[in-house]
C-alpha cells in the first residue's frame, strides 16, 4: 500500500483515520480504553532500522525504503483518555496526518489497544464483582511473557490491588505481592516424608509472619494449624487454591478464629473469574488471585477495535459494503449525563459541528500528539486508575450487572 | 520462596520440575507442542542485570540479590520437541537442576509454551479443516504487539503458508504476504467521489499483475469488473471481506471466468475460524486469510499448561489436595503405533523404568539443554512443521474431527 501510494502520490493526501469498536463483546456493557499510555510511548521508538529495512529491500522499491528510513510521524493525534469508558462506535483514537504516516501506525495502534483494552475490561467486570475486596493479578504464566507486563500495567489501572509479574512493578510501578508455590512446601521433603512445617518455618524466617501461607498442599486443616503453630496469631494470610473455595473459606475462617488468629486474612485462588468472585461474595474472602481469566480477557481476549480511514483531504469516505458498516467523516464525541451525574448517552459528533455541551455533558477526547510530538500533561497510568473508578460510578446501575446485555449507553451519531 | 529456599539451605536440593497440561482445551482432541525454540533462545538471555537488581533491591535480602547477580541456569533440560502432539499428562518439559535455578524459570517457561501452544494448535485444526488450500495469517493487529510475533511464528509450525507480520518474516523467516486494505481503495477518493479504478491501477503499477485486489469496499460484482478490466486476465487474485463468503465467492469464480480471469485466485477473510473455513470446502476458494480466531487461539487463548516439581532429591514429591491430583517423580513418554504407523496410546513411565519400546513406538522425550548449554542439533521451524504434519497424519481418522470429542488417543501412567 505504502509503495503503491508512493508512487501515484496519494502518500501524502491529508487523512483521518479513527480507531474504533463496532461492538462490544458479546453481552458486555461497556468497555475501558487502555493501552493508550504505552501506545504513546511506542510512537517514539517506532522507526525502521538498518535490520528492518534490509530485510524488507528484498520486497519494497528503493523510494519506499528511502521513507521508511526517514520515517517519523509528524501528525496529530486526539482519543479518549486511558482509562475512559467506551461503548460501540466511539472514535477511541482520532489520527491525522499523510496517508502513508498514518497507515503504518496501524497495526501498532491497533495491537496495543485491542489487547490492554481487553484485559482492561475484564478486570473492570473483576473489581465490580469484588467489591471492594483486593485483587491481586496473577496471570503472568498462561499469556505471552510481553502481554503478561501490559497485563499487570492494566490490571492495576481497572483497580487491582497488586501484580505478581516484577517487571511490571519495575516498568511501570505497578505495586507487586506474591505467595508461594505447592512447589516451596514440597521442596521440603526428605526420605522422612514431608515436612510442610519446615516449609512453613522457612518463609516465615525468611519475610516474616506477616507473609502468606499457602495451606492446601496436603490437607487444608491440618495446613491451617500447623501455619499458625509455626507463624503464631499474627500471621498476616493464608492462601487456599483449590477445593470449593466457598466452603473451604468458611471453614478456614473458623478454625483461625478458634485458633485464635482473627486477624489472619484468607486469599483464594484458582480459576477465579468475575463471575467466581461475585459468588463469593457472602464468604469471609479478604483477597482473590486472579490469573487466567484476567490475561485472556475472560472470554473476550480481543477488543476487535479496527483503524479505519474516514476522511481524505476533506472528503468524508466509508466502505459500502454489507455487514461492516462504517460512518465516514472525521469525529469527536461527548458524553451526557444527568445533573445526578449518571451518563445517559454517548454522542458522537462530526469534528467540525460540535453540538452544545449541557451543563453535565463532558466532551470525551483529548489531544495527545501535535505535529509528531506526545503532549507532556498527558495522565499517568494512576490518573488512569483514578478516571475509570469516577466513571464506572457514573453508569446506570445496570450497566454494572454482570449478566449479559445490551450497552449501559445508547449512542447516537449526529 | 527463593530467598527462604537461600536462607534454609533447600535451594541446592536437586529438583525435578515438569511442565504438562492436566487437560486439553475443552472438546479439542489434541494439542501441538510449541514455542520450544522460543523458549530456548530465551533462556541464553534470561539474567538479572543492574536495573532489574536495583529494583528488586527493595524487597529482597543481599544474599538472593547476589544468587541472582550470579545466575546462569546450569541444569537439563529434556522435552517433546517442537510440532509434537501432545496429550493430557504429557510430560512436555522435564527440567532439572538445583531447586533455585530451576523455579526462576517457572513464568518465562509457561508464558511462552501457553501461549505458542494455544495458538499452534488452534492452527493445526484451521490447516486440517482447510484440506491443502493456503491459509494465510493475518491477525497482528488483534493481539499484544509482540504475542503478534509469536503467533505469526506458530501459525507457520502448524501449517500456514504466510504471514503478513513482517517482523516474523524478519526474524524467524517465515514466508510473508500481504493484501491491501480498505483505506487504499478509499484513499482514492477526490471530489468527484470515490475511483477503485485508480486505486487498483496504482497498486497493479506498484505491484504487478500477480498482485491481491480487494474488491468489497464498495459493491463487488463493480469492483471484479473493474479489477479485471484494470489488471487484465492476468491477475494473481481477488480478497473478499464481507457478506456470505460462500456465496460471494462462487459469484465471484462465475464472474471472473466469464470475463477469462481463470486463474486468478479468490483469497476470502472476514472472521474466518476452522469450522468456517470448513464449512467453505465447497466454495470456489483458493486461499483463506485468518485472523482473530488464529491469535486467540480460537476459544482457547491458553494452552493450561502448569510447571510442577516432581521430584527432590530422588524422592517423588505431589500434592495431595483435591481437584488438582498430581503425579510424583521424574517422568518420560513414549507412544504406541499400530504397524500402519496410526498411534493408539500414550505411555508415561517413570524416567528410570522405561518400558520396552515395541516396533513401532516413538520415544517421546529430546535432550535439549545439559549443563546449561542448548544442544546445537535442535530442530529448526521448519523441521517442526514437517514434524506436525507428519504427526497429524499417524492420528487416527476420529483425531482429527473438528467436533468436540474425547483426546484422539488416551495416556497411559505407568
Amino acid at each position: 500500500m505504502l509503495a503503491a501510494a508512493l508512487q501515484d502520490g496519494t502518500a501524502s493526501r491529508r487523512c483521518t483515520f479513527e480507531l474504533f469498536a463496532r461492538a462490544l463483546p458479546a453481552g458486555r456493557r461497556y468497555g475501558v480504553v487502555a493501552g493508550t499510555g504505552r501506545f504513546l510511548d511506542a510512537l517514539y521508538d517506532f522507526r525502521f532500522g538498518d535490520a528492518e529495512l534490509d530485510d524488507l529491500a528484498t520486497v519494497l522499491d528503493a523510494a519506499t525504503l528511502q521513507w521508511l528510513r526517514e520515517f517519523v510521524f509528524r501528525g496529530d493525534i486526539d482519543g479518549y483518555r486511558e482509562g475512559e469508558l467506551y461503548f460501540p462506535g466511539s472514535p477511541v483514537l482520532s489520527v491525522r496526518g499523510s496517508f502513508a504516516e498514518c497507515v503504518v501506525l496501524e497495526t501498532l495502534a491497533l495491537s496495543v489497544l485491542n489487547h490492554d483494552t481487553a484485559i482492561a475490561s475484564a478486570g473492570a467486570r473483576m473489581v465490580s464483582a469484588a467489591q471492594g475486596r483486593r485483587l491481586i493479578e496473577m496471570g503472568s504464566r498462561r499469556t505471552h511473557e510481553e502481554s503478561a507486563v501490559a497485563s499487570a500495567r492494566v490490571a492495576y489501572l481497572a483497580g487491582f490491588a497488586a501484580t505478581s509479574n516484577l517487571e511490571a512493578g519495575r516498568r511501570y510501578g505497578v505495586p507487586t505481592s506474591g505467595t508461594s508455590a505447592h512447589s516451596f512446601t514440597l521442596l521440603h521433603t526428605d526420605a522422612g516424608g514431608p515436612d510442610e512445617a519446615a516449609a512453613f518455618r522457612a518463609q516465615v524466617e525468611a519475610l516474616g509472619v506477616g507473609t502468606t501461607l499457602l495451606v492446601d498442599t496436603y490437607d487444608i486443616t491440618a495446613g491451617i494449624d500447623t501455619a499458625v503453630r509455626v507463624a503464631g496469631t499474627g500471621l498476616g494470610a493464608i492462601r487456599i487454591d483449590s477445593g470449593d473455595l466457598g466452603v473451604m473459606a468458611a471453614k478456614a475462617r473458623a478454625q483461625l478464629d478458634a485458633l485464635g488468629a482473627t486477624e489472619t486474612r484468607i486469599v483464594v485462588s484458582g480459576d477465579l473469574d468475575e463471575y467466581a468472585i461475585a459468588a463469593l461474595r457472602a464468604e469471609p474472602v479478604d483477597a482473590y488471585g486472579v490469573g487466567t481469566s484476567l490475561v485472556t480477557g475472560s472470554g473476550a481476549p480481543t477488543a476487535g477495535m479496527v483503524y479505519k480511514l474516514v476522511e481524505v483531504d476533506g472528503v468524508p469516505v466509508a466502505k459500502r459494503s454489507t455487514n461492516k458498516p462504517s460512518r465516514g467523516g472525521a469525529k469527536e464525541a461527548l458524553r451526557r449525563a444527568r445533573s445526578t451525574g449518571t451518563v445517559v448517552e454517548e454522542v458522537v459528533h462530526p469534528m467540525a459541528a460540535p453540538p452544545a455541551l449541557g451543563p453535565h455533558d463532558r466532551a470525551l477526547m483529548v489531544p495527545m500528539v501535535r505535529g509528531g510530538e506526545v503532549l507532556k500533561e498527558l495522565p499517568t497510568l494512576d490518573d488512569a486508575r483514578t478516571h475509570l473508578a469516577t466513571a464506572l460510578v457514573s453508569l446506570p446501575w445496570e450497566g454494572l450487572k454482570l449478566s449479559t446485555g445490551e450497552p449501559a449507553i445508547p449512542t447516537t451519531f449526529l
